[in-house]
């Protein structure tokens, strides 16, 4: 551990002395996992998986850059920060097992807003069945920033990289798309008007699809379940995080293949398509570029399409092709398009 | 991965492409341990332990609370951040094996800065045998933030938590205590200088050894490798990161025990009794509450002490008592005082 050279640490969290909120919040911490064998509190955590290969992720959440404070509930944000690091663990077909967590906290947030971001991430750990093993917590000074690692384990036989997708696999999507970045839309939408004229209560009428999408995902553990029960072997997978288009392309890249799709087969929830109609938005534009959905993007071999036809967590958008670097989508007047990686930035300038 | 959600996201960092420096300087590392089986590139890293345990340990770093970019070369910083993590790994006997690394990062930083900072960091990875395996990166509002976890591993019988000091055990310490916090002190120093007459060239004249302790510390591998080769099983372990009695405090606490150390047996450098003597600082208490010394605080049973007592690495300075809670060190004319865990911020304030 490193020690803070600030000489005068802000208030608030001195009061917590030298961080003493955060040590009672975790120190009741019941360790779930066999492999886990000794938590937060010693020098480093103690794990233990044998014969299991050991999955690891991290991912970093800043605040004004990943999340808006004005609207985002802390319970809602620590759920959210632990639930993006177990989706990448499900995309290598893993079981998440453990978490750390580092927070940097500025003077601004109160000792109730940090029960409340651990409440939230404590949630998303029990329902996940996944121990917070340690952790460190610092002084910001400007904003709130969240550091989380993620560990998992799984067979060696069953991890599932970005590599393997081969000529004639199928593509294949979990849940629907752009219902996370429709629900950023809005909220941003209100944001503006509630910063125009303070005493407007916000529209969220009959919206709550598209907020539940971008404030409390869920990584899609049933997915990984059901692809044991069926006794399917995705041969490539990746978590939707930036998008389809672009994740897609993340695939095709490291397993040097190309690929179709075609527009109408892309699920979309239907209040995402009258959200878009009504902010001028292309639902298939929102989909392909808006990202955050945190659903699981496979391909699977054209044998396993009787396992996984029946299916309604899952969609079969497209498939691989052989030839590298040529990424198609087939429109709904079937024109073919070339399907371009944008990312989220790309389609916020639209 | 989480996406960025600031639409017009800083320029220098725009200019990489969506991060392609990190990726250009992260693509051609070479994974070095037989337990990285997958590093960069995927949603996760797999990784392999058999039949070891893993230890896991993680730090965050936040520019103007942990560093201070007008006196920290991005080069050494980055080679700290790494050596704190496999400093906590080492202190549970264990050997670090890879690290991910997550960085927010201002428009402030440039191009060249990020790379001496990567540069730095894999020169730590390197020295000490450890790959980088994973990470994100992504802008931050504010300063630079630094989050790296660490990953290890150590059979189960080596694994030394601060929990198995008992009565009689001999109190031991690697290197010598101090030093990092008079080279604080001596950059605070300049500094001030520097920022009331900026034409003023900082003294730093014979004081490479404080300097050298504060920006660029080295873990002690080689003092857990001396356990392996003289048969060594400490009871208890923790690295000296808070300073002595804090950390010596640590414990004692979780091994339900007490202490007596002798203030003549603590090992401090004679450039930090010097430079603490021009600042009118007591050594001792620099020892004691500085911190940051990255050296190994451990006990041993009384029957391993011919095993060490040639040893130069490591000094005897006390031993554990059977009072719970009682704390004590004798000073040089044989008084005893109750030792007090203060750490960095106290000692800042006298």
């Amino acid at each position: 551990m490193l020690e803070d050279k600030n000489p005068n640490p802000v208030n608030d969290i001195s009061t917590l002395g030298e961080f003493g909120l955060i040590n009672h919040l975790t120190e009741n911490i019941k360790l779930q996992n066999k492999s886990s064998k000794l938590g937060v509190g010693d020098d480093a955590a103690v794990l233990e998986f044998k014969s299991k290969q050991t999955l690891v992720t991290t991912d970093m959440l800043v605040e004004g850059v990943h999340f808006d404070l004005l609207y985002t509930p802390f319970k809602h944000l620590g759920y959210k920060a632990v639930v993006v690091n177990l989706s990448d663990i499900y995309a290598m077909n893993g079981t998440p097992t453990q978490i750390t967590v580092s927070l940097a906290v500025s003077n601004r947030i109160s000792v109730e807003a940090l029960e409340e971001l651990y409440e939230g991430m404590l949630l998303a750990c029990e329902i996940y069945g996944v121990d917070l093993i340690g952790g460190d917590t610092t002084s910001s000074l400007s904003g709130l920033i969240i550091s989380i690692t993620a560990i998992g384990e799984a067979d060696k036989k069953e991890v599932v990289t970005r590599k393997g997708a081969k000529e004639n696999d199928l593509i294949c999507v979990s849940g629907d798309l752009g219902g996370a970045f429709m629900g950023l839309q809005l909220l941003e939408r209100e944001k503006k008007v509630y910063n125009e004229a303070p005493t407007v209560q916000p529209d969220f009428d009959g919206h709550d699809y598209v907020l539940e999408r971008q404030l409390k995902p869920e990584p899609r553990k049933d997915v990984i379940d059901m692809f044991k029960e069926l006794g399917i072997q995705p041969t490539a997978m990746i978590d939707v995080s930036d998008g389809l288009s672009s994740d897609l392309t993340h695939i095709c890249k490291q397993s040097k293949v190309g690929c179709t799709i075609y527009e109408n087969k892309i699920p979309i929830d239907f209040t995402v398509v009258n959200l878009a109609a009504e902010m001028n938005l292309d639902p298939t534009v929102c989909a392909l570029n808006g990202g955050e959905d945190y659903e699981l993007l496979f391909t699977i071999a054209l044998d396993d399409y009787n396992k996984i036809k029946d299916s309604k967590r899952v969609a079969v958008i497209g498939h691989i092709t052989g030839v590298e670097g040529a990424y198609q989508i087939v429109d709904k007047a079937e024109v073919v398009h070339k399907l371009v990686a944008q990312g989220w930035d790309a389609i916020s300038k639209q």
